[in-house]
């Protein structure tokens, strides 16, 4: 398979793309703009949610479900964000189908089942959450609630990407409510967190925890952390977002509490969301020109067994063996595929899973059997050795901790050459041209210089960084004052 | 809570209706038809959930994920299908809305962002599904397929109730290909056998194994098998169904094999589902008139703790020795919660917890420290006793599986006393309106004495049962021959 694929220097796009269909992970649907998660690509999703999910309900909170249905006018309350959502709301207007009189055998939508109000598919659950959390919220005492919900969600985008940009994609989304605005902020700040963490031990992805410039925070946030990536090609990829929403919901949907000192005060807000784009994230960090490359830790299975044999009974004598070392992998907690398939040969079968970013693979033959050795193959250097079957289990353990190890390391120098400073206008354009990547520039905090820069460049703030220190500055574009450098970047 | 609990006798469905939104499992939401699923109902749901994907995935089931749209042309390929959904279909006509210039801060549907093609959001997958699966497969070497999605779902209902009947439900569907009926049966029967393993061990819910008479069938199949159990007010809920589809829809999206002998033939298919309405039925199957009452293998804490103290040093040292004890207990699997909150009264923690369903609760004061005791009281039976806290994890241990068996006995028990042979129209007739419950019954086979029974009794047939045995009879209403009695009931 990986013959054929497009080499990132040649094309990324189209490499991206072939690694997703070649590799099995999704496809495009008959529905436009909405893809179809397929098993081994959603396994690595189930591998992202249950970790997500752990750490999650580590931090106290609990799951819950919410409609898929906004009704129109609870949509529209908080006016930014409905504002903001607008552009890209399916919507149902008709609960029914009927018989085509003109047409034998087909449907049409049946005009008498006409919806009294609109139905908008969520784009984004704030306006029902807190539609119903106006039902759970009365005193300080049912304060705080943390809630997450896993779920589709539909937001209808001109262009889309499988993974990066789709109609329809899955994601969760966490909706806390709280009695002030420090422990708000408080969450918000664990959330991002938690998403950094996430990023750099699970998918070996190293980011950048930052806050969003005016422009491209959350419609209806006070302030959107986020954690940004940067890919092979030089753009910047964002990976979560985390929203401070103030009492903007609370305002719009009326969500009172009484205080321990009884008055009335409006509920604190914060949401928090990452989506089936770390999908995409993952795969365009550390893949290369010979498919898919994936971290030990979310891989559906980190080692793959193939048999290679001539005859009947070294087929037996191999795959017995190999079931024996699967066994004792197993229980260290090693996920391991065994492919005995005799429809398919060796080697299609070793292009099929390097295709596939499998962290490791192990091949026996009959001589390996006589002597006591196997075959070990890593994925992310193509190193090859012979190892002795003698303590297998430590070292393929020991060999899928520094696979996952040397991706982030990997990512981190990626990242750290792709980085650069520029101190006037004409050094970001020429280092955006000519490398791309993060650029650290001082900027003076004014949407107008911001839109500026992303019409005459295409780049825009990827976020302030958190860690970035103090800095006194110019803005590379009209000279005032600036504090700290931010991230600029062409992105996804 | 229980004080105001409306009881069984005096009204069954307030009864249910109280308990699933006094217990915080599930609520109304302002879409109508759409409920909101609670923490601690979503948290029961989360438990059915991994066990039920564990029993898929032991039986070589993977998961997947395909869109929540179906154009409306896919979605009437299937014409049967198509026909017995198309009452029920919420539908997407347009992917914008936009200003209203008549009501400032007021959104609209754009006309202008009409679809070209009605997007139906699915009430089951079967046709976008089969329309995906068209480019899987091609040889005998790509089948089986057996994927699984978890999923949301639309159908249109116009009586809704809380977890048995909503508009908007998560369910997952099993939809998998095979190259032969053989295959494809054995797998519909697999899969109901796992639904009904499912409901009686980890439910503690007993269910009849059957088959649907034709008129009860899914849209689309040749065969539906399913699970019904026995609620308390004698009336059966449909659990689960597993479907044998035939070559229905291979042939309504063209999706052929070339098998091992190079023809070209159909690919034969199952689908198979079970709901949210499993949290109906759970809840049914065991709540008395004090509230919910949850198996163990399925609730979400299984021991509440709650201590007993005058003042802040027995708080202390009470919650000192309880926090012990949970440690002991959770190391063995046993999950509990704590309830160290000094905002609410012991009193008001019992009766809360009695009303949720725990299993078992704990309660500790001074004394019991001083004589290394503990209070027990046991959900199904209401019991209470005094332990010694030596040995109190196997005790606790013990008991929750004597709460598991105890609720399953008592179930069966109560559908044993609620089913009865009816051998005259008459006596069936007399069942039926004084006592309910399943009765078995010949019938003719056909569908017009199925409707006329239906259409004077309201009963219908729940199932052909599995394991029912051939036994010569009339048909109670015609006097036809029937090889077997079936089962009639008033149905959820």
């Amino acid at each position: 398979m990986a013959k054929g694929l497009t080499s990132r220097k040649e094309d990324y796009s189209k490499w991206y793309n072939e690694i997703v269909e070649g590799a099995d992970l999704a496809e495009h649907s008959a529905v436009r703009g909405c893809m179809v998660i397929k098993p081994y690509g959603y396994a690595i999703w189930e591998k992202m949610q249950q970790q997500l999910d752990k750490m999650f309900k580590e931090t106290g909170h609990t799951n819950a479900y919410f409609p898929l249905f906004v009704p129109k006018s609870l949509f529209e309350a908080e006016e930014k964000n409905a504002e903001g959502f607008a552009k890209e709301c399916a919507v149902v207007t008709h609960y029914r189908l009927k018989s085509n009189p003109d047409e034998p055998g087909k449907l049409m939508v049946d005009p008498e089942a006409k919806l009294e109000e609109e139905l908008v598919v969520r784009p984004t659950s704030e306006a029902i959450i807190w539609n119903t959390y106006k039902g759970w919220i009365q005193s300080y005492r049912d304060l705080p609630i943390l809630v997450n919900q896993w779920a589709n969600v539909v937001r209808w985008e001109m262009r889309t990407r499988l993974f990066l940009r789709t109609a329809e994609f899955l994601w969760q989304e966490g909706h806390t409510a709280h009695a002030s605005k420090e422990e708000a902020i408080e969450e918000t700040v664990q959330m991002v967190n938690i998403y950094a963490q996430f990023a750099e031990e699970f998918m070996a992805m190293p980011v950048v925890k930052g806050v969003k410039s005016e422009s491209e925070r959350f419609a209806g946030a006070e302030d959107t952390y986020c954690i940004e990536a940067l890919m092979q090609d030089g753009k910047a990829l964002q990976a979560g977002t985390s929203h401070f929403l103030g009492q903007n919901f609370a305002k719009a949907f009326d969500v009172k509490f009484a205080t321990k000192e009884g008055t009335q005060e409006y509920v604190w807000a914060t949401s928090w969301g990452v989506s089936t784009r770390l999908m995409g994230a993952l795969i365009m960090t550390h893949s290369d020109d010979h498919g898919l490359v994936l971290p030990p830790k979310l891989a559906p299975f980190q080692v793959v067994m193939i048999p290679i044999y001539r005859d009947e009974a070294q087929f037996e004598a191999v795959v017995g063996r190999l079931k024996e070392i699967k066994k004792e992998l197993e229980a260290k907690g090693i996920s391991v595929k065994l492919d005995d398939r005799d429809t398919q040969k060796p080697g299609w079968k070793f292009a099929e899973y390097e295709f596939k970013g499998v962290p490791l693979r192990l091949a026996m033959g009959p001589r390996d059997l006589e002597n006591g050795t196997i075959e070990v193959a890593r994925r992310d250097t193509l190193e090859k050795s012979n190892l002795d079957q003698n303590d297998l289990v430590n070292k393929v353990s020991h060999l899928l901790e520094k696979i996952q190890e040397n991706l982030f390391q990997k990512s981190i120098d990626f990242r750290e050459e792709s980085s650069h400073k520029a101190d006037s206008y004409d050094e970001f354009k020429k280092i955006l041209k000519e490398k791309g990547g993060f650029i650290y520039a001082h900027w003076d905090g004014t949407t107008e210089t911001e839109e500026q820069i992303q019409k005459e460049t295409k780049a825009t703030i990827r976020c302030i960084p958190l860690a970035g220190k103090k800095e006194a500055g110019k803005c590379m574009v009209t000279g005032k004052p600036s504090e700290q450098r931010v991230i600029f970047a062409k992105a996804y």
